[in-house]
């Protein structure tokens, strides 16, 4: 039971570890969520716990939680929207409550600090409001919590984007299901992966705006917002490297 | 990706699978809470979707949903109480909310059946309320849903209890990280249980009702409410083989 | 004015007599639902309301609060079900916010012990999150609360049991509308019991799961889950006596 | 159990009165609050029950709720404010989805029509709200409910307001635990009130405002808000008569 | 930039307006609501921006919020009702949480008192609510909150009522888009009021009880519930000078 | 009465234009937040209201509804952080819940298209939540909606942002209080900006990562992202123009 994750870990060696509120939690929040035809439906879940459980294990005082794995409702523009079979979302409050009751249900147990690694961009604006409610209950209680809230991607430098895309990088937005995400799954769960079924297919573009009902018309068939057909794990490998080092470099 | 974990599925075979309504959703809802220091404290997590697993693969219309992971606050008397470290809890509301949400999110991909396989007792209440709402809720848009709520080990027989306990039981009530949960721990995750810290005591006894804040001295000290001592991965072969045969049969 | 029921007095008696957090609150909580077509709505109601009184007037020390009359949704298999004409329940965290709203009501009035006497199965853990809210809420305002939770019928021991049900006991679960519940009523209610109406039938079986939306095949024609035929209000009086010396020598 | 009141029927009674929609609940909702020294807490309870009853009685085609006994928080000018030992209210919120519940509660029996009878000006809003969004959910549900809400002192003629009060009438704002409730309680329960405990006090006069929190100065020490001293118990037959016929009459 | 408009201050002056608690909030609270043909949808919102920015501008130590615009539901006896197109309100969970985090997003900034001058009838219970729930959660952060809370109306005299109405006032309850809101308009906003359009009828006379769904006929067909034909700029004037006067007086 | 704002016009106005569901509601949303030394807190609310109003003009076939002035709680790199004095903000629930009310409060007079015009970054996923809701409630009610999501930046072309920034652009990150809002700002309120305060200062630069509660020392000492010196008129006119031309050509 030498572990980074808590749920694995009995919990008198659990207490002994976070005794005196030495150890961060750090907390992976993804989604379940189509990520095109050849890949699975949980990538937002996956990476972040990745990206968490390597983090910890190299800084020594970090404890990594169990995944949040049911995200906020995809959207259009940047994950294909909520209504691809498969994508399976809660809504913003949900989501923000049962964060907020995990932060407050870890802080019992003596722990001050927090790391959420976000999976799913959708979530974010849930998770600040999560996080900022927690710190400000607990500080009725007396305590001060501090509740870091990242999402992996925006530690990846240029010089790696530019190695990942060497005939150019069509922007953050259209990552979905593309070369990133898939490159990384490609090395962390090669098994979750079948790039025979990838589609190929240019960058999706969007009107300035959202609408509701949204309109599938405005997403490729496939699920995904660009092609991953150049994703391998070695791509996947300089991605996760640069983001596991910085991540665990500035919060250790 | 041959798997009945939806997870673990791409989004076109699982809305092929899916297609017509014609498979049941089965989602596993547990809890982080302490089992004693001889165990993980995930077993009300992992030990349903275990089960959720093998009668999916028996049934051949059944598909896994992600486990919800966080449950209803630990109670004294049925899981050793709220103040453990580690036993990491949520509100009720929090748990009903999250649970209504995806049941309501399975539905928009054309399911209509469900089986909610819960391995927390504490979680029953909610979750019935998740379902009796959720199942209102697609009335008014039209559609009938039908969920069906158990928790593994009331299909447990008499005779397999009689094995189990060949020197007599001492009643589920005390089952919390005693012989039973221990048992299929071992079965299924021998990695997380480590027999040599199991601590062996006499059931404990508790007075007819529940106070709030919960009185520490009421519990074991160890936190398992009664020994695991005579926990065995053939005990657990039982128990799961019963429950799972009996639970693929009752609603395959 | 000279009574144990907190609506019965006038604010300056009952100011009189909880000065210095000197009185414990006993809050009697029930349902509105069908108990077979030989009684009245009430009984959840009723019963913890009697107890709670008798409890009060032994002890010296407790008042008694109005009774909170709407509970949670019958259960097919503890209350028969929430499709009965009649039975009338509220939603779980409606419940539960009520609940809440009146112990920390209570607490205003310098009150800091609370026994929550709970008349109907459904109810117990909406009211086990009102307690441990109420609890946690007031701490932050620097109040220490003691909210005791009980359901009558667990102060009964085997030797009533045995007494009540000479031929056999087919257990808790089918004491819905039955010989218990039906005795004490003859005994505090005697006019809202006609025992020309009780219907024989033998104790409902119930398969190990719930389903939703309930099944009212699952349940006896009649509402109640076993037969109420051979209840007396000696036999009413014989429980309640055990109820309320041990509720009264516990608590007070 | 020949009774207007639908606690006291059994189920198949109730079923069979309210058959094809044709009976109308009638719903009494108060508040457990202060009225003065002399008078118990529970009036603005017991007189639109005891007003529901007797108009059900007449009525022929009304059936009466069991009354939802806490209300919302007192207030200075009309209550004499939540600052009260025995004042024991709950949130604004709390009442609004109890009631909300229960009109639904009853409308799953059939029921279309609700005649809410309110005994707590501080109610009022909170049950607009209530009414208002059990109407508009039943309507999605394709069922057009009727609800009617009324506080019984609005049916009071000038010609009773001037027999009630021969030497002037000083208004209905401070008939706070006064005249008008003293009187119904003494013809309905007078033995939940001790005249020689009433206090003699001048009506209260308040500024043109409110203030959060309240000042306990602004209201008479005996927490009525006129005097209760002239109340008879013939003056509150004179009220009932005219209200209870009035109701009987609009609304049968 | 020298305002008493908090929205029209930049951050800098403020700080320094408000540094040391020495300012008072006033935060009006409106409605979008119909108001006849003759005036726009805005007076409840336009009055008490205005009566508060004069008052502000008398007492030296008050600054304006921005309106809160959207109010409670617009009722048939006090405006006329919430179905005429163009009334346009929220519900009043949304109205009190939406004041609720207002008033304590300003006590961030160091303010501890605030005046909330209402101009829609309808808010005003769930305007105590957001008030009262202030009061006590920033009690738990150890800060005192005064918060008074107004309808402007309430301040006028019965001699300034005779000058508005000199052949007899028919009451407050029917001055809903009559001579008292038209003649504040034409007096602040004439640019709002057409009164060629207004239309002469009675004053509105209603049933002792509210229905839901809400009954149009009850109404008249324009919309107010008296005539505004006798409305003037100088009967404006006049009722804006004792409400201005009143209230800085009683409040700087 | 002549305006495309819904708070101007009359009732009977307002329906004749929105008759048959032929008109866009256009509501414009923004926040009360410091914007530099050199600015009012509204231009949040008061740009897209701009933007709102000249759209309609154009269009002949929309109304602006009232802006909803307080929005979500500003963040640290986009809007300076929740810290400052003036920034006064709601949860997240709450603007949720007030937009999704006023979305189905003009769905009742008819409407069925919207277009919600945002005006500070932090609002947008919540309005998503509540633009979602809404759609999907008044599906239940047989009415199909279409709600129309857009920050008005996100038309503004590259060319455009060259001839703004000349200098070459620092990103929309920054982009709070700086040349771009105060360019408009001058356009449209020149009286609400005093350039001699503005303060000149290099791009804010941010970790990629936020934390709670927020660092002050992250944020410029003046509150804005990046410097305004060299905002003018002319520049927001070409924004303005550009903005209002495309948005209205898209949804007219």
């Amino acid at each position: 039971m030498n572990s980074v994750k808590i749920a694995e870990m009995d919990w008198v060696s659990y207490r002994d570890r976070v005794k005196h509120g030495r150890c961060k939690i750090v907390m992976p929040v993804g989604a379940i969520e189509q990520h095109g035809p050849h890949m699975s439906l949980n990538p937002d879940v996956l990476i972040p716990e990745h990206i968490a459980c390597r983090v910890a294990e190299r800084s020594g005082n970090m404890l990594v939680a169990p995944p949040i794995a049911y995200g906020y409702k995809s959207q259009v523009k940047s994950g294909g929207g909520n209504f691809f079979p498969g994508t399976t979302c809660v809504s913003g409050r949900s989501l923000e409550e049962y964060a907020y009751d995990v932060i407050l249900a870890f802080m019992e147990h003596g722990n001050r600090e927090f790391i959420v690694i976000n999976g799913h961009y959708e979530n974010s604006m849930f998770l600040v409001e999560a996080a900022d409610r927690a710190v400000k209950h607990a500080r009725l209680a007396g305590i001060e919590l501090k509740v870091v809230l990242l999402s992996y991607w925006d530690f990846i430098s240029e010089a790696t984007v530019g190695k990942v895309f060497p005939e150019g990088f069509s922007g953050w937005a259209v990552e979905h299901g593309g070369v990133l995400e898939t490159s990384i799954m490609l090395k962390i769960h090669p098994e979750l992966v079948d790039m025979s079924r990838a589609v190929d297919i240019p960058p999706a573009e969007f009107p300035p705006y959202d609408v509701f009902p949204p309109d599938p018309s405005w997403v490729p068939e496939s699920g995904t917002l660009s092609s991953p057909s150049k994703a391998t794990a070695e791509k996947g490998e300089w991605i996760l490297d640069e983001c596991i080092e910085k991540i665990a470099k500035t919060f250790s």
